[in-house]
Protein backbone atom coordinates (compact mmCIF):
# COMPACT_ATOMS: atom_id res chain seq x y z
CA UNK A 1 0.00 0.00 0.00
CA UNK A 2 1.11 3.95 -0.25
CA UNK A 3 -0.91 5.61 2.23
CA UNK A 4 -0.99 9.02 3.66
CA UNK A 5 -3.27 10.01 6.25
CA UNK A 6 -2.86 13.43 7.43
CA UNK A 7 -3.92 15.05 10.47
CA UNK A 8 -5.23 18.11 8.79
CA UNK A 9 -5.21 19.66 5.59
CA UNK A 10 -3.97 23.09 6.47
CA UNK A 11 -1.20 24.20 9.23
CA UNK A 12 -2.08 27.52 10.70
CA UNK A 13 -1.63 30.52 9.32
CA UNK A 14 -0.36 27.83 5.93
CA UNK A 15 -2.01 27.36 2.93
CA UNK A 16 -4.24 24.39 1.94
CA UNK A 17 -1.83 21.02 1.81
CA UNK A 18 1.32 23.60 0.89
CA UNK A 19 2.94 21.79 3.81
CA UNK A 20 2.51 18.49 2.60
CA UNK A 21 3.92 19.11 -1.49
CA UNK A 22 6.95 17.45 -1.27
CA UNK A 23 5.24 14.47 0.24
CA UNK A 24 2.64 14.30 -1.93
CA UNK A 25 4.68 14.64 -4.86
CA UNK A 26 6.44 11.22 -3.96
CA UNK A 27 3.01 9.81 -3.14
CA UNK A 28 1.67 10.18 -6.58
CA UNK A 29 5.00 9.57 -8.56
CA UNK A 30 4.03 9.27 -11.69
CA UNK A 31 0.55 9.64 -11.77
CA UNK A 32 -1.13 13.08 -13.46
CA UNK A 33 -4.78 12.14 -12.51
CA UNK A 34 -6.42 11.67 -9.13
CA UNK A 35 -10.12 11.24 -7.97
CA UNK A 36 -11.37 13.26 -5.24
CA UNK A 37 -14.05 12.06 -2.52
CA UNK A 38 -15.52 15.42 -2.00
CA UNK A 39 -18.49 13.89 0.32
CA UNK A 40 -17.42 15.59 3.98
CA UNK A 41 -18.20 18.60 2.80
CA UNK A 42 -16.75 21.10 5.36
CA UNK A 43 -18.75 23.88 6.57
CA UNK A 44 -21.88 22.29 4.17
CA UNK A 45 -19.90 23.75 1.07
CA UNK A 46 -20.92 21.89 -2.31
CA UNK A 47 -19.63 19.22 -3.86
CA UNK A 48 -18.19 20.92 -7.03
CA UNK A 49 -17.04 24.16 -4.58
CA UNK A 50 -15.03 21.38 -2.74
CA UNK A 51 -13.67 19.76 -5.83
CA UNK A 52 -12.47 22.93 -7.33
CA UNK A 53 -10.54 23.93 -3.75
CA UNK A 54 -8.54 20.39 -4.45
CA UNK A 55 -8.43 20.96 -7.88
CA UNK A 56 -6.16 24.62 -7.42
CA UNK A 57 -3.89 22.87 -5.48
CA UNK A 58 -3.09 19.85 -7.43
CA UNK A 59 -2.64 22.30 -10.45
CA UNK A 60 0.58 23.48 -8.80
CA UNK A 61 1.81 19.87 -8.73
CA UNK A 62 0.70 19.15 -12.35
CA UNK A 63 -2.03 16.47 -11.04
CA UNK A 64 -5.83 16.74 -12.82
CA UNK A 65 -8.11 16.36 -10.26
CA UNK A 66 -12.03 14.97 -10.78
CA UNK A 67 -14.88 14.68 -8.20
CA UNK A 68 -16.15 11.24 -7.37
CA UNK A 69 -19.47 13.00 -7.44
CA UNK A 70 -19.44 13.14 -10.95
CA UNK A 71 -19.18 9.99 -12.26
CA UNK A 72 -23.26 8.63 -12.65
CA UNK A 73 -21.04 5.04 -12.26
CA UNK A 74 -19.00 5.88 -9.10
CA UNK A 75 -17.71 2.02 -8.63
CA UNK A 76 -16.38 2.19 -12.22
CA UNK A 77 -14.89 5.62 -11.90
CA UNK A 78 -13.01 4.07 -8.51
CA UNK A 79 -11.77 1.35 -10.52
CA UNK A 80 -10.80 3.05 -12.97
CA UNK A 81 -8.76 5.58 -11.34
CA UNK A 82 -4.79 5.66 -10.72
CA UNK A 83 -5.21 7.64 -7.42
CA UNK A 84 -7.25 9.05 -4.60
CA UNK A 85 -7.65 12.35 -2.23
CA UNK A 86 -10.63 12.62 0.59
CA UNK A 87 -10.69 15.44 1.57
CA UNK A 88 -11.91 16.67 5.61
CA UNK A 89 -14.93 17.88 6.83
CA UNK A 90 -18.14 15.97 8.54
CA UNK A 91 -16.79 12.05 9.18
CA UNK A 92 -20.49 11.00 9.82
CA UNK A 93 -21.61 13.02 6.50
CA UNK A 94 -18.70 11.12 4.62
CA UNK A 95 -19.19 7.85 5.80
CA UNK A 96 -23.00 7.99 5.42
CA UNK A 97 -22.70 8.62 1.73
CA UNK A 98 -19.78 6.18 1.39
CA UNK A 99 -21.92 3.53 2.53
CA UNK A 100 -25.24 4.61 0.34
CA UNK A 101 -23.31 4.94 -2.36
CA UNK A 102 -21.99 1.24 -1.73
CA UNK A 103 -17.85 2.98 -2.52
CA UNK A 104 -16.45 2.29 0.89
CA UNK A 105 -15.28 -1.42 0.15
CA UNK A 106 -14.21 -0.25 -3.75
CA UNK A 107 -12.11 2.32 -2.41
CA UNK A 108 -10.57 0.13 0.56
CA UNK A 109 -9.57 -2.87 -2.04
CA UNK A 110 -8.26 -0.08 -5.33
CA UNK A 111 -6.13 1.16 -2.18
CA UNK A 112 -5.53 -2.82 -0.83
CA UNK A 113 -3.91 -3.17 -4.43
CA UNK A 114 -1.12 -0.32 -4.18
CA UNK A 115 -3.35 2.63 -5.71
CA UNK A 116 -2.04 5.86 -3.78
CA UNK A 117 -4.60 6.95 -0.94
CA UNK A 118 -4.15 10.46 0.73
CA UNK A 119 -6.63 11.32 3.27
CA UNK A 120 -7.08 14.68 5.84
CA UNK A 121 -8.67 15.13 8.84
CA UNK A 122 -12.39 12.69 8.07
CA UNK A 123 -10.61 11.42 5.11
CA UNK A 124 -7.67 9.93 7.17
CA UNK A 125 -10.35 8.65 10.16
CA UNK A 126 -11.91 6.56 7.20
CA UNK A 127 -8.51 4.95 7.04
CA UNK A 128 -8.73 3.72 10.56
CA UNK A 129 -10.65 0.55 11.48
CA UNK A 130 -13.99 2.92 12.23
CA UNK A 131 -15.02 6.02 12.85
CA UNK A 132 -15.52 5.77 16.78
CA UNK A 133 -12.82 8.05 17.58
CA UNK A 134 -13.21 10.95 14.79
CA UNK A 135 -14.53 14.28 17.00
CA UNK A 136 -17.58 15.39 14.39
CA UNK A 137 -20.98 16.15 15.80
CA UNK A 138 -22.77 13.41 14.34
CA UNK A 139 -25.22 15.53 12.25
CA UNK A 140 -26.18 12.62 9.98
CA UNK A 141 -27.22 8.67 11.00
CA UNK A 142 -24.59 6.26 8.35
CA UNK A 143 -25.51 2.78 8.46
CA UNK A 144 -22.78 1.47 10.03
CA UNK A 145 -19.81 3.07 11.49
CA UNK A 146 -17.37 0.41 9.86
CA UNK A 147 -14.88 2.34 7.77
CA UNK A 148 -11.78 1.01 5.39
CA UNK A 149 -9.23 -0.35 7.57
CA UNK A 150 -6.53 0.67 5.70
CA UNK A 151 -4.00 0.86 9.10
CA UNK A 152 -4.42 -1.87 12.19
CA UNK A 153 -6.08 0.68 14.26
CA UNK A 154 -8.08 3.82 14.92
CA UNK A 155 -7.12 7.73 14.56
CA UNK A 156 -7.91 10.73 16.02
CA UNK A 157 -6.81 13.80 13.37
CA UNK A 158 -6.41 17.35 15.29
CA UNK A 159 -5.77 15.60 18.47
CA UNK A 160 -5.72 18.68 20.55
CA UNK A 161 -3.70 18.58 24.38
CA UNK A 162 -5.93 19.59 27.66
CA UNK A 163 -6.33 23.28 28.05
CA UNK A 164 -5.47 23.81 31.75
CA UNK A 165 -6.88 26.90 31.86
CA UNK A 166 -9.99 26.45 30.68
CA UNK A 167 -12.56 26.50 32.95
CA UNK A 168 -14.95 24.40 30.82
CA UNK A 169 -16.59 20.85 32.45
CA UNK A 170 -16.83 19.46 28.49
CA UNK A 171 -14.62 16.44 28.18
CA UNK A 172 -11.21 16.87 27.32
CA UNK A 173 -10.22 15.23 24.23
CA UNK A 174 -7.70 12.43 26.22
CA UNK A 175 -10.82 11.92 28.30
CA UNK A 176 -13.05 11.00 25.38
CA UNK A 177 -10.31 8.78 24.06
CA UNK A 178 -10.13 7.01 27.05
CA UNK A 179 -14.11 6.32 27.18
CA UNK A 180 -13.90 4.84 23.57
CA UNK A 181 -11.25 2.29 25.40
CA UNK A 182 -13.86 1.13 28.09
CA UNK A 183 -15.85 0.05 25.33
CA UNK A 184 -13.40 -1.25 22.70
CA UNK A 185 -10.18 -2.53 22.81
CA UNK A 186 -8.36 -1.17 19.93
CA UNK A 187 -4.91 0.93 19.63
CA UNK A 188 -6.02 5.11 18.58
CA UNK A 189 -3.20 7.13 17.12
CA UNK A 190 -3.81 11.21 18.22
CA UNK A 191 -2.20 13.31 15.59
CA UNK A 192 -1.79 16.01 16.38
CA UNK A 193 -1.71 19.08 13.65
CA UNK A 194 1.47 19.05 11.41
CA UNK A 195 1.97 15.09 11.44
CA UNK A 196 0.77 12.00 9.39
CA UNK A 197 0.96 8.33 9.01
CA UNK A 198 3.06 6.96 6.04
CA UNK A 199 2.40 3.43 4.60
CA UNK A 200 4.76 1.76 2.13
CA UNK A 201 3.76 -1.78 1.64
CA UNK A 202 3.50 -3.05 4.97
CA UNK A 203 5.57 -0.47 6.72
CA UNK A 204 3.35 2.19 8.57
CA UNK A 205 5.38 5.42 10.39
CA UNK A 206 3.98 8.06 11.91
CA UNK A 207 5.82 11.71 10.22
CA UNK A 208 5.75 15.21 10.71
CA UNK A 209 6.75 17.90 13.07
CA UNK A 210 5.25 17.13 16.59
CA UNK A 211 5.64 13.88 19.19
CA UNK A 212 2.14 11.56 18.66
CA UNK A 213 0.32 10.40 21.57
CA UNK A 214 -0.74 6.59 21.36
CA UNK A 215 -3.66 5.25 23.53
CA UNK A 216 -4.10 1.91 24.36
CA UNK A 217 -6.24 -0.60 26.73
CA UNK A 218 -5.10 -0.90 30.09
CA UNK A 219 -1.94 1.30 30.03
CA UNK A 220 -1.20 4.64 30.41
CA UNK A 221 -1.47 7.10 26.92
CA UNK A 222 2.46 7.34 25.52
CA UNK A 223 4.35 9.80 22.99
CA UNK A 224 6.10 8.65 20.17
CA UNK A 225 8.79 10.48 18.07
CA UNK A 226 8.26 11.23 14.23
CA UNK A 227 9.79 8.74 12.30
CA UNK A 228 8.40 5.58 14.41
CA UNK A 229 6.90 2.94 13.40
CA UNK A 230 3.48 1.85 14.17
CA UNK B 1 -44.85 18.48 32.00
CA UNK B 2 -41.91 19.51 34.75
CA UNK B 3 -37.94 19.20 33.16
CA UNK B 4 -35.34 20.66 33.68
CA UNK B 5 -32.43 19.69 31.40
CA UNK B 6 -28.96 21.68 32.64
CA UNK B 7 -26.02 22.25 30.80
CA UNK B 8 -24.11 19.96 33.07
CA UNK B 9 -23.66 18.99 36.63
CA UNK B 10 -20.81 20.74 38.44
CA UNK B 11 -19.63 24.21 37.63
CA UNK B 12 -16.36 24.64 37.60
CA UNK B 13 -15.09 24.65 41.27
CA UNK B 14 -18.22 23.66 42.40
CA UNK B 15 -19.98 20.15 43.68
CA UNK B 16 -21.63 18.09 42.12
CA UNK B 17 -25.01 19.46 41.15
CA UNK B 18 -24.86 22.20 43.72
CA UNK B 19 -25.75 25.14 41.62
CA UNK B 20 -28.96 23.70 40.99
CA UNK B 21 -30.08 22.77 44.44
CA UNK B 22 -32.70 25.34 45.08
CA UNK B 23 -33.95 24.47 41.91
CA UNK B 24 -33.91 20.72 42.18
CA UNK B 25 -36.24 21.34 45.86
CA UNK B 26 -39.18 22.86 43.59
CA UNK B 27 -38.47 20.34 40.47
CA UNK B 28 -38.68 17.02 43.14
CA UNK B 29 -41.44 19.07 45.54
CA UNK B 30 -43.77 16.29 47.53
CA UNK B 31 -41.47 13.77 46.02
CA UNK B 32 -39.39 11.10 48.05
CA UNK B 33 -37.78 8.76 45.60
CA UNK B 34 -36.46 8.78 41.82
CA UNK B 35 -34.91 6.79 39.52
CA UNK B 36 -31.29 7.45 38.14
CA UNK B 37 -30.33 6.55 34.53
CA UNK B 38 -26.84 5.82 34.98
CA UNK B 39 -26.04 4.50 31.34
CA UNK B 40 -23.79 7.36 30.01
CA UNK B 41 -21.36 6.26 32.51
CA UNK B 42 -18.86 9.15 32.11
CA UNK B 43 -15.03 7.98 32.12
CA UNK B 44 -16.70 4.29 32.02
CA UNK B 45 -17.77 4.29 35.54
CA UNK B 46 -20.12 1.50 36.78
CA UNK B 47 -23.16 2.15 37.05
CA UNK B 48 -23.27 1.20 40.50
CA UNK B 49 -20.60 3.81 41.25
CA UNK B 50 -22.58 6.19 39.28
CA UNK B 51 -25.52 5.40 41.13
CA UNK B 52 -23.81 5.98 44.81
CA UNK B 53 -22.27 10.05 43.40
CA UNK B 54 -26.12 11.00 42.97
CA UNK B 55 -27.25 9.43 46.03
CA UNK B 56 -24.32 11.14 47.81
CA UNK B 57 -25.96 14.57 46.49
CA UNK B 58 -30.15 13.56 46.51
CA UNK B 59 -29.40 13.22 50.34
CA UNK B 60 -28.45 16.38 51.01
CA UNK B 61 -32.65 16.97 50.39
CA UNK B 62 -33.95 13.89 51.03
CA UNK B 63 -34.57 12.32 48.15
CA UNK B 64 -33.70 8.67 47.86
CA UNK B 65 -32.28 7.22 44.57
CA UNK B 66 -32.44 3.54 43.19
CA UNK B 67 -30.65 2.82 39.72
CA UNK B 68 -32.17 1.80 36.64
CA UNK B 69 -29.66 -0.83 36.13
CA UNK B 70 -31.00 -2.36 39.24
CA UNK B 71 -34.47 -3.68 38.32
CA UNK B 72 -34.78 -6.73 36.24
CA UNK B 73 -37.73 -5.20 34.37
CA UNK B 74 -36.81 -1.68 33.82
CA UNK B 75 -39.93 -1.05 31.97
CA UNK B 76 -42.57 -1.62 35.56
CA UNK B 77 -39.85 0.53 37.67
CA UNK B 78 -40.01 3.30 35.20
CA UNK B 79 -43.91 3.45 35.11
CA UNK B 80 -43.77 2.98 39.15
CA UNK B 81 -41.05 5.77 39.72
CA UNK B 82 -42.43 9.19 40.73
CA UNK B 83 -39.58 11.28 39.33
CA UNK B 84 -36.60 10.82 36.97
CA UNK B 85 -32.91 11.75 36.67
CA UNK B 86 -30.62 11.19 33.45
CA UNK B 87 -26.73 12.14 34.74
CA UNK B 88 -23.99 12.74 31.97
CA UNK B 89 -21.25 11.11 30.56
CA UNK B 90 -21.00 9.47 26.80
CA UNK B 91 -24.59 10.38 25.19
CA UNK B 92 -23.85 7.11 22.31
CA UNK B 93 -23.31 5.04 25.21
CA UNK B 94 -26.54 6.17 26.51
CA UNK B 95 -28.85 6.42 23.60
CA UNK B 96 -27.64 3.07 22.66
CA UNK B 97 -28.41 1.57 25.71
CA UNK B 98 -31.72 3.16 26.20
CA UNK B 99 -33.12 1.93 22.55
CA UNK B 100 -31.34 -1.60 23.12
CA UNK B 101 -33.54 -1.58 26.65
CA UNK B 102 -36.70 -0.96 24.94
CA UNK B 103 -37.47 2.07 27.84
CA UNK B 104 -36.52 5.46 25.74
CA UNK B 105 -40.22 5.78 25.11
CA UNK B 106 -41.40 4.78 28.16
CA UNK B 107 -39.61 7.28 29.75
CA UNK B 108 -40.91 9.83 27.52
CA UNK B 109 -44.27 8.56 27.92
CA UNK B 110 -43.95 8.93 31.65
CA UNK B 111 -42.22 12.54 31.47
CA UNK B 112 -45.14 13.57 29.28
CA UNK B 113 -47.71 12.53 31.68
CA UNK B 114 -45.83 15.00 34.15
CA UNK B 115 -43.60 13.43 36.30
CA UNK B 116 -40.57 15.61 37.27
CA UNK B 117 -36.81 15.12 34.81
CA UNK B 118 -34.15 16.19 35.57
CA UNK B 119 -31.17 15.81 32.42
CA UNK B 120 -28.12 16.57 33.21
CA UNK B 121 -25.18 17.22 29.51
CA UNK B 122 -26.18 13.57 27.63
CA UNK B 123 -29.06 13.51 30.40
CA UNK B 124 -30.41 16.84 28.50
CA UNK B 125 -29.57 16.26 25.16
CA UNK B 126 -31.88 12.88 25.26
CA UNK B 127 -34.41 15.61 26.15
CA UNK B 128 -34.34 16.81 22.62
CA UNK B 129 -35.09 15.78 18.98
CA UNK B 130 -32.79 13.64 18.55
CA UNK B 131 -28.66 13.14 19.75
CA UNK B 132 -27.39 14.60 16.31
CA UNK B 133 -25.92 17.78 18.05
CA UNK B 134 -24.09 16.19 21.00
CA UNK B 135 -20.46 16.84 21.45
CA UNK B 136 -19.53 13.36 22.57
CA UNK B 137 -17.20 10.63 20.93
CA UNK B 138 -19.27 8.03 19.19
CA UNK B 139 -17.89 5.13 20.86
CA UNK B 140 -20.62 3.09 20.65
CA UNK B 141 -22.86 2.67 17.68
CA UNK B 142 -26.71 3.45 18.48
CA UNK B 143 -29.63 1.98 16.98
CA UNK B 144 -31.00 5.44 16.34
CA UNK B 145 -30.14 8.62 16.94
CA UNK B 146 -33.69 9.41 17.99
CA UNK B 147 -34.09 10.88 21.56
CA UNK B 148 -37.52 11.48 23.69
CA UNK B 149 -38.68 15.15 22.35
CA UNK B 150 -39.71 16.69 25.26
CA UNK B 151 -38.46 19.99 23.67
CA UNK B 152 -39.45 20.86 19.96
CA UNK B 153 -35.16 21.40 19.27
CA UNK B 154 -32.45 20.30 19.91
CA UNK B 155 -29.59 21.02 22.62
CA UNK B 156 -25.60 21.53 22.35
CA UNK B 157 -25.14 21.57 26.43
CA UNK B 158 -21.50 22.81 27.15
CA UNK B 159 -21.44 24.99 24.29
CA UNK B 160 -18.26 26.72 24.22
CA UNK B 161 -17.29 30.18 22.47
CA UNK B 162 -14.57 29.91 19.80
CA UNK B 163 -11.12 31.10 20.97
CA UNK B 164 -9.64 33.42 18.71
CA UNK B 165 -6.11 32.61 20.53
CA UNK B 166 -5.95 28.74 19.15
CA UNK B 167 -3.47 28.05 16.39
CA UNK B 168 -5.63 25.21 15.74
CA UNK B 169 -7.82 23.97 12.41
CA UNK B 170 -10.10 21.74 14.25
CA UNK B 171 -13.52 22.93 13.70
CA UNK B 172 -15.45 25.47 16.63
CA UNK B 173 -18.79 24.28 18.50
CA UNK B 174 -20.22 27.37 15.92
CA UNK B 175 -18.86 25.55 12.79
CA UNK B 176 -20.19 21.97 13.64
CA UNK B 177 -23.52 23.30 14.49
CA UNK B 178 -24.10 25.21 11.27
CA UNK B 179 -23.35 21.77 9.90
CA UNK B 180 -26.06 20.46 11.24
CA UNK B 181 -28.29 23.38 9.91
CA UNK B 182 -26.66 22.15 6.33
CA UNK B 183 -28.40 18.80 6.71
CA UNK B 184 -31.26 19.53 8.99
CA UNK B 185 -33.93 22.49 9.66
CA UNK B 186 -34.46 22.51 13.36
CA UNK B 187 -33.48 24.74 16.05
CA UNK B 188 -30.13 24.13 18.03
CA UNK B 189 -29.87 25.81 21.84
CA UNK B 190 -26.48 26.67 22.78
CA UNK B 191 -26.58 25.92 26.69
CA UNK B 192 -23.96 27.79 27.95
CA UNK B 193 -22.35 25.72 31.95
CA UNK B 194 -24.40 27.84 34.42
CA UNK B 195 -27.54 27.78 32.17
CA UNK B 196 -30.84 25.16 32.11
CA UNK B 197 -33.75 24.52 29.86
CA UNK B 198 -37.11 24.65 32.42
CA UNK B 199 -40.42 23.10 31.00
CA UNK B 200 -43.47 23.58 33.52
CA UNK B 201 -46.75 22.43 31.65
CA UNK B 202 -46.13 24.02 27.59
CA UNK B 203 -44.21 27.21 29.11
CA UNK B 204 -40.43 26.23 28.07
CA UNK B 205 -37.49 28.68 29.21
CA UNK B 206 -33.87 29.54 29.66
CA UNK B 207 -32.55 29.96 33.07
CA UNK B 208 -29.23 30.54 34.97
CA UNK B 209 -26.07 32.63 34.71
CA UNK B 210 -24.94 33.43 31.45
CA UNK B 211 -26.59 34.63 27.85
CA UNK B 212 -27.51 31.27 25.70
CA UNK B 213 -27.03 31.43 21.51
CA UNK B 214 -29.74 30.14 19.14
CA UNK B 215 -28.90 28.42 15.94
CA UNK B 216 -31.73 27.96 13.12
CA UNK B 217 -31.66 27.59 9.56
CA UNK B 218 -31.02 30.40 7.27
CA UNK B 219 -30.61 33.02 10.28
CA UNK B 220 -27.40 34.41 12.33
CA UNK B 221 -26.94 32.58 15.34
CA UNK B 222 -28.54 35.27 18.39
CA UNK B 223 -28.31 35.45 21.99
CA UNK B 224 -31.08 35.45 24.54
CA UNK B 225 -31.20 36.43 28.11
CA UNK B 226 -31.86 34.08 30.98
CA UNK B 227 -35.69 33.71 31.26
CA UNK B 228 -36.39 34.21 27.66
CA UNK B 229 -39.36 32.03 26.73
CA UNK B 230 -38.04 29.23 23.83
Amino acid sequence: MNIILASTSTLFGGEYLEYLKEELTRLYEGIDEIIFVPFARPGGISHDEYTAKAQSFFKTINIKVRGLHEFEDQISALNNAKGYFTGGGNTFLLVKTLHEEGVMTVLKENVERGKPYLGCSAGSNIGGQNMKTTNDMPIVYPPSFDCMGLVPFNLNPHYLDPNPDLKHNGETRETRIKEFLTQNDLKVVGLREGNWIRRIGDKITVEGSELTRIFEKGIEPYEIEPGSEL
